[in-house]
């Protein structure tokens, strides 16, 4: 046995906890009895204690400063796994372990605070949060900004100077956009996003369509129901996505189809790297970029509507009836400002994460204190958005994010959309490509994004997959100039 | 932390490495696509190994050494943990890898035989596995016969000499009754058995009545489908049972009761064994006792069906139409001599299980050559049932068991079925008890069964349990009784 074949059996085995994990927390979310509860959660601790014990133990340092890999893919694997150690090996167990009774106790204090919309009782526990994050930027280390040690946990190498800047190019851009759009007024009858569609109707067609269009099947994958639609894979031929039925109906739909580009991501990260730490996306913005690219530059265009229409005449007729494709289309369209950010159209999406990402700042800056931020909330909320929340629980308290500690994540949403154009442009460069979108045939469009984007798992940084698969660094033009064109046709703009 | 401490912490992560492996198992078995199947089993080898390696760590078996138990709780900790380290440093790394891979061809290899009814082609492999039990044996140690060193694995205590001794005793008074029967001829029309039940409807009438007579809900468990019906759980709160569903729709109802009977048992060990291996039940043959009581003893009784006929009617009117409570309840108890094991009755089925106790023997102690082995199953159920399989797929090849290596397995079942009467008998002693079971109202039964058997887990052996719980050592005696009152009536006896 060579260093490298011990090296791999060691990673196969953290590989494995992790999807055991990952499969006891699908199956809390899908199947689980309720009173299963309490133990599963002592089950799930175990789990992640093994395998954190499992890697960042001296014999895995040992392990990866011996191996001579051989080849490419050993090298990614080698480089990939010794960038985790390092990061691993920085955080003391006691502080991984006060953090997580932290997150624990902050998690129950978020819940009870939205369900009450009781911001004052969740101030202690945001700070404590908070101060956490800093100590935790702290240990991990930064040049300019604390919120770059931060961040790299979801997107690695993005830094918060970069961000700013797109984000503000972005913002001036798409501000204008969306007080014209709001001048037009209406451009569909949106009754039609709340008619009666009955529950497994909406899962059947939804499935058959992620299946047919983007090559979801049964035979790697499920679909079960949720409170919350996620993805979650335990090998790249065992993924799961989940979805809700609601009243309105677009959320089971598009939703479904946003965790199905989740899932073909992983599906189509190469099986060399099967059982490794480089088998799964390489960020959570590269990952988004998926995502929204078949729920919104695919599932919500006009040949996507025009190809579909048919097939959900027939499973919902009651739906469809006395419309055709192009009017399903712009309804589903619809830019509306609203509250909440999972329910946001494209246009105001990225409004929602500016605003949280200011937010961040600010507090981790020390400029904004916890207790002032349900006021910035709304002062920023009415900026950018003309609204003001009725209370904190449709406001400050609606995401579960920072009750976690997760801060340096949501930004990653928006880099997501942005990616998603900019990759979309590059793969229609190709004229097979283009031809196959602009009759919603996806199978090249799916060839080119498995050796652009999927195959390469983490053995590319998303820097370096944005250039080689894009010709340039990441830039908010393409996002630009997709809503532009799109909602300028929608709303008639001139 | 004191020495228990440390050793509770550590048993605790064994007892959740071994619930994450055993819902791995159980969702292969129920929702994983197909193509999921070899990472799968990658990823629960890795779970049985760090299993294994955590629980036989010299740092465990200091902690056993040193650990000073607090009262009666920690005390049966310490002793059952003590038990397993002593059974499980017994056998070497090297045998146990060996055995695995044994048994993974050898599984293969049966399978195969299996479909194509070849035993010559199994020959090699289950000499490969009589030749590892015999080395098993060995390692494990025994004083009279290495079927003991076997046995004692699933049935704690248990002794060849006492299974020949009780099986001798039940075969030659149950023989006699069983010509008895054979010559009474039918004692109701058996084609109702097979009359149409939708399928959604055999699971909810089977689901209803396990929670409404036996007490299992939705709190704590889950009903599912799979291929072969198991019990399964991953806390006493976390219990999962499948079924099937068949023509032959008794298979649903009886086997869904049967599961819950396991499932009841797991339920009611104390909480105060939660995460360490006393949390289960005392042994294969008493968890057994507890599936044959709800399967048997009271859903194959008069009471039960006079009191669930009309839900019966009302969830499938075709299959009762023309019956009563009295003719489905000699239907479902048809005696009727059959070459597969688990399709059995009460009275046959035992001896399925002498006939594969003898061969084991034979085979363990070199008398019975394997090559031999199709020539003396036929003879032996020839002799025990009157009837010759067409072919050995239907014979020698029908169970799993041998292909895995699981030498004295079988015998529990028959030493379950004792158990199970046995046990009523001893329940029926309280005036509450038997009344409630006479109006096949069983919550005084469940009550009794928690205080006698469930609560105390693995804390007593099977043995000590049996005499603590009906005053006396396992028996066939109540069997014999029990068996003779209720085929005597149905079937008209003088």
């Amino acid at each position: 046995m060579t260093t490298f074949d011990e090296l791999s059996r060691r990673l196969g085995q953290v590989s494995d906890l992790g999807a055991a994990a990952s499969l006891l927390s699908w199956e809390q979310e899908t199947f689980m009895p309720p009173e299963a509860a309490r133990v599963r959660g002592l089950q799930l601790a175990t789990l992640a204690g093994l395998s954190h014990e499992l890697f960042t133990a001296p014999e895995t340092g040992a392990l990866l400063e011996g191996a001579q890999p051989d080849g490419d893919t050993q090298a990614a694997v080698v480089r990939v796994a010794r960038r985790d150690y390092a990061k691993a090996t920085r955080l003391p167990t006691a502080f991984v372990e006060d953090r997580t009774r932290a997150q624990n106790e902050a998690h129950h204090a978020w819940v009870h605070a939205r369900e009450h919309s009781d911001f004052a009782s969740f101030v202690p526990y945001l700070e404590r949060m908070m101060d956490l994050a800093r100590r935790q930027a702290d240990l991990m280390g930064f040049e300019d900004h604390p919120y770059d040690a931060l961040i790299d946990d979801y997107e690695p190498g993005m830094r918060a100077a970069q961000v700013k800047e797109v984000f503000a190019d972005l913002r001036d851009r798409t501000l204008p956009l969306l007080e014209r759009i709001r001048a037009a007024g209406d451009a569909a009858d949106y009754r039609v996003l709340t008619r009666p569609f009955p529950a497994e109707a909406q899962k059947a067609f939804a499935w058959r369509v992620a299946g047919e269009a983007f090559g979801l099947t049964g035979d790697f994958a499920r679909q079960d129901e949720s409170a919350h639609p996620f993805q979650s894979n335990f090998s790249r031929s065992d993924i799961r996505i989940t979805t809700r039925v609601e009243e309105y109906w677009p959320a089971c739909l598009f939703g479904t189809w946003h965790e199905t580009g989740h899932a073909m991501y992983e599906r189509g990260v190469h099986e060399r790297w099967e059982r490794t730490p480089v088998s799964a996306g390489a960020s959570l913005g590269v990952h988004e970029s998926q995502s929204r690219m078949f729920e919104n530059l695919l599932g919500r265009s006009l040949p996507f509507w025009q190809r579909y229409f048919p097939q959900l005449q027939e499973a919902a007729p009651q739906v469809t009836a006395g419309l055709d494709a192009a009017a399903l289309y712009r309804a589903v369209n619809r830019v509306q400002p609203s509250l909440i950010r999972v329910e946001a159209d494209e246009v105001t999406y990225n409004f929602h994460v500016m605003l949280r990402f200011e937010l961040e700042l600010a507090l981790l800056e020390g400029s904004l204190s916890v207790r002032d931020l349900p006021e910035a909330w709304n002062a920023k909320m009415q900026a950018y958005l003309g609204l003001t929340p009725p209370d904190d629980a449709s406001g400050v308290l609606q995401d579960i994010h920072w009750s976690a500690g997760l801060i340096g994540y949501f930004p990653t949403y928006t880099l997501g959309n942005l990616l998603s154009v900019q990759l979309l442009e590059a793969a229609r460069q190709d004229a097979g490509v283009a031809a196959g979108i602009d009759r919603a045939e996806y199978g090249p469009l799916r060839a080119w994004l498995v050796e652009q984007v999927h195959q390469h798992g983490r053995s590319l940084s998303p820097a370096e997959l944005t250039v080689q698969a894009t010709g340039r660094p990441l830039s908010a033009d393409p996002y630009v100039a997709y809503l532009t064109r799109k909602y300028g046709e929608i709303y008639s703009l001139s």
